[in-house]
């Protein structure tokens, strides 16, 4: 079996304990985990139901009913198991455990005798099972199927879930393919394509990375199967809502079907999509060695992150197909950067890190994780946003309709609901994001609390990080061999930091000599006991952006370390858009961390002015009158806002110059 | 038979003899009527196909085929008669009036039995004629017939068009009103209530009035005639678009339906619907005397001016639903500001001029007009914006869904092409917004070169205006009774004017002490060769928004009279959104007339800086390192942007502090 070129650690080797993250980890046991389970089973009041687990008990024919959500409504249940995977990976819950073996059992129960489960297609239309892959998400939910099996096999042990759905699987393999007779086809949306190559690790069989590689393979190939899918269906969408005819012909850039993975260049299209089919692709390029591949993957990450990403880590520029637009095109007001996007793009990054240690990819999960993907959940773990804005101005929220979606306030749960359980599966797989190692070397990704158990070179070791990041860049990192041995430990150097320092048993070394790729990579012989204290410079800076992403000229955005910061109208004065922030050398930002804000909290003071509305009358326009009065501004990290009072908020702030 | 309270001159005794207007004035007779009709012809070659006479041979029995197009497409050759009729009014043209003569029989031809004219339920649905008033346009198109006959009564004296549509309307007073048996309700598309005013005007008949004031008072009465009537077919959409059901629910606010007239305190839904019944109420206001409907008025007017209007005219905030969406909303780059919305604005604000003489009504007039209405006309008279934005990236209106509907080049013509015969029949009719006249007092509402036949207290006499408007503020008037004749005369003094003075014979008069309501009025006994000449400074001003209108903290427009100015990629580097201001005592803007450019126009020419572009790399973020580098700014009137090559414009800029 071929393995990744660089290995996460396994999960249940990494144990978090971090003054940051131990929080989070404790809410989604705590929490969101029991949360989401009351949601599937539609006992959340005043939230839109979820109808996930009746639908399983009516696909089982234990109930009586129609189907109810979405067509991939399953999903939420698989994500949710394995969420609950990864949790009892590393806290055993026998309650917990015992709710997901029933869970599991139902599924079984729904699963049809050769194999397939659905729970939309069982209950409504057997009959038109695989008929309308473009539209209809059946190998989607098998690939979170998949991912759920995995994540409760390795946790538990049990075969039950994963011999569930490898019998799904090869039933999914004896209908599609490139043999005749078979569909030459894939998914609307992409998923499966990962979640095979994650069955394939757990049980080595290679037919089910084969099966991943025809996937990503077929996709975009001429003549178009989405077409000729919809041909055959009488050129009609499955849903009715579109009079059949050329308005309802599939819109391939949205499905990342427009050309052959290979020849893709730049991201287009349903964002989570396409950072869930990057994420294959990395994984079959590593695994199959496949250079053309890989150097897609590339072409793809960097048009991302140069062109296409929010200084949050989000992605999707549109609500229209929850998408991509075109570079620089990044609007903060009218935005979608849905959570699962930022999860999806936080997969890629991690599948890049297996095939090449180089920061960029650390630096996207981190900027991506401590900005997007917390704020995207509310601190007291029940409710949730999908599209995670970088201006908000509520009642245009409420006003305008091209911003209905925009919303000011975390809501309790959705009818479509991916993101919350999304959230819930990453961060409970936190652990498998902070390492990576080879053979040779140890790399430090990110930097969380906690100790690590890994092997190098067949040899076990401990590694453990002590740190009060992301609140200060001190990280104390102990490595403890069993015995004596010779590695390179690489530590990430931030994109942020302007200046790190490096003392190994008390002794400062030069850093820049060690410098590869984003890495100070130490190379030694460790013994147990060896100390290493890495220092980040955690200044507050002032970031703008390229001239050619037009809505932020003139403005700033304030981060330090890896917290993106915004104002709050709770905290300033509203419009927002009214402030200007003063800063010089003489009059630089301050942070203070304050322990009883937003459960505790480092906040940014600075000076700025704002625009006086008071010698304005009824007029709307005037000839030019600047009268500005100075202010305090307060910022607070994006990911906490939105905790307190509904009010506006914005990252990019006017900027005097 | 009760009159306004000021009356317009008529359009027969108003010659337009301008710099700038005469031009347009000659565009629309000898390019944009014909080539309107051709388009109506369906002759445009790669043009949307407009069906509009088609449609009238179908529904005459002189062809065979299917109606085309909108369910309301006959209003466009409504508007297109309408257009011809204030042409022929002013420069008679005997082989236009044929084709007009027989575009009229047409009609007559098409008029079915009862005396209804509706070419789409005549050839596709008689049998559903009045049975969906919310959606489909019946009365709205009536409306525009009337308006056309109206005019081409006036222009020509030929009764023929008048009496069809009196027939029709006839009939729709049999089918719509109080009574019992009768439809208690009113048009989805507000329209006939301000066209029966001028029916009522043209033939004395009280009838027509007090059909517009009961279409008026039912609107928005409870329960809900549009509901009633969707919940009567079912709760489905006329076009079958959407599912049955509560989402096919009649929006009531995007018909201006939510509340009784009266009881109307801000605007919403449809902006040219809205305009369009305000015009109406204010039409019905001054013919009945009616208080409290004008006060409804005038709250409406307000609400517009100061917290939904475009510096240039513009209203309507969203293109969902071509609709206002609510206080300080105005996006300049997912604007609509539709022509046709800017066009019922200058409707309304004529009509309270009818009502009242206030500069402000004038005021708004004459900005939607030279910056928003002429704007959407290129200046080959052939290509017309529907949609017209105040910032443009081209490649945002290709590739961002939310701005598609924002155009960065004038089409030929539209499926829906409600604007193009718009601009005509506005342009064609200017000479009724110049003046208003009393009993005792004349108006000079708007300078535009020319002579006017007024009537005052009985007495005859001629006015002229020689001016080189908006280039120039000089405005040389000249006033002559028939007999020496006292009366007061009002000069409008708009609201950009910062100085005017004034001569009379030659005199200078001090002009404070004159100003009412915005106008300078010298009361005196006036006799033949009485000269005056007005001086409106002309000085380039720089316009803020109020701090409430958040996209534009820290912009400012330019305007030089009543013109805004624009900046074009053409003319500058971009992104435009790159460039700051740079004004002060020591480097003010500057204008320049210049006679080859777009026509002959002035320019506005000043000092500004823009962010270096070329010491950025591969990143999308960086700390902040303010690199600019002095550029000169060229800016051209708003109202000639898009007729160069197609590139980014903007309208608000960036402006050092």
């Amino acid at each position: 079996m071929v393995k990744s070129t660089y290995q996460q650690i396994p999960l249940k080797n990494v144990r978090i304990d971090d003054p940051f993250w131990s929080k989070y980890d404790q809410l989604i046991r705590d929490v969101v985990i029991p949360y989401q389970w009351d949601a599937l089973n539609d006992r959340i009041e005043d939230a839109e139901p979820s109808y996930a687990i009746r639908n399983f008990r009516i696909a089982a024919g234990k109930e009586d009913g129609k189907f109810g959500g979405f067509v991939f409504q399953d999903s939420d249940l698989a994500k949710w198991l394995e969420a609950v995977g990864y949790s009892l990976t590393t806290h055993r819950d026998s309650s917990l455990e015992k709710l997901a073996d029933e869970a599991i059992d139902l599924i079984g129960e729904a699963q049809q005798e050769d194999g397939y489960i659905n729970t939309y297609f069982t209950i409504e239309a057997p009959e038109l099972r695989w008929t309308n892959l473009t539209e209809c998400h059946e190998l989607y939910v098998a690939g979170h199927m998949i991912e759920a099996a995995v994540a409760y096999f390795d946790a538990t042990g049990k075969r039950k879930f994963l011999d569930i759905v490898s019998r799904f699987v090869d039933y999914i393999e004896s209908v599609f393919g490139s043999e005749a007779g078979k569909i030459q086809g894939y998914d609307g949306h992409q998923e499966i394509e990962l979640a095979l190559v994650k069955l394939y690790k757990a049980t080595g069989q290679e037919k089910y990375l084969r099966l991943s590689q025809y996937f990503l393979n077929q996709r975009g190939q001429e003549p178009s199967f989405f077409v000729k899918e919809w041909e055959a269906r009488g050129q009609k969408s499955f849903w009715g809502g579109v009079l059949p005819g050329p308005a309802s012909r599939p819109n391939l850039k949205y499905h990342q079907s427009h050309a052959p993975v290979r020849a893709q260049k730049e991201a287009h299209g349903h964002a989570v999509r396409a950072v869930y089919m990057y994420t294959a692709m990395a994984d079959v390029a590593d695994l199959t060695r496949d250079e053309g591949l890989l150097q897609a993957c590339r072409t793809l990450w960097d048009n991302i992150i140069h062109k296409q990403m929010y200084i949050t880590g989000g992605i999707g520029s549109t609500h229209h197909g929850e998408a991509f637009t075109f570079d620089y095109d990044l609007p903060n007001d009218t935005i979608y950067a849905e959570t699962c996007a930022s999860i999806g793009l936080i997969f890629f990054a991690q599948r890049m890190l297996q095939i090449e240690p180089n920061s960029q990819y650390a630096d996207v999960i981190e900027r991506a994780l401590y900005n997007n993907v917390i704020g995207s959940m509310s601190q007291d773990g029940k409710h949730y946003f999908y599209v995670n804005p970088l201006e908000v101005w509520p009642k245009a929220s409420e006003g305008n309709p091209g911003k209905h979606h925009v919303k000011s306030v975390r809501q309790k749960w959705f009818g479509c609901s991916c993101c919350p359980p999304n959230v819930a599966r990453l961060v409970a797989s936190l652990g498998e994001y902070i390492y990576t190692v080879s053979e040779t070397e140890l790399y430090v990704n990110q930097y969380i609390g906690g100790v690590a158990k890994a092997t190098i070179g067949g040899q076990h070791l401990e590694i453990s990080q002590e740190t009060n990041y992301p609140w200060d860049g001190t990280i104390k990192i102990q490595v403890t061999p069993e015995h004596e041995q010779h590695f390179t430990l690489g530590l990430r150097i931030p994109d942020w930091c302007r200046h790190a320092t490096l003392h190994i048993n008390g002794e400062e070394t030069p850093i820049s000599g060690l410098i590869l790729n984003g890495y100070a990579r130490i190379e030694r012989t460790w013994q147990a006991g060896d100390v290493i204290q890495l220092e980040l410079s955690m200044e507050i800076q002032l970031i703008q952006s390229h001239p050619q992403l037009r809505v932020n000229a003139g403005k700033v955005a304030i981060q330090r370390g890896p917290l993106v910061y915004c104002i709050e109208e709770f905290d300033n004065n509203a419009p927002l858009t009214s402030i200007s922030l003063l800063t010089d050398r003489h009059r630089p930002l301050s942070a203070r961390f304050d322990p009883d804000l937003l459960g505790g909290t480092m906040i940014i003071e600075g000076d700025a002015q704002i625009d006086q509305q008071e010698d304005w009358k009824h007029e709307l326009y005037r000839p030019l009158k600047a009268v500005t009065q100075p202010v305090k501004l307060r910022a607070i990290p994006y990911n906490s806002w939105g905790n307190r009072e509904a009010g506006e908020m914005s990252v990019w702030i006017r900027m005097k110059p």
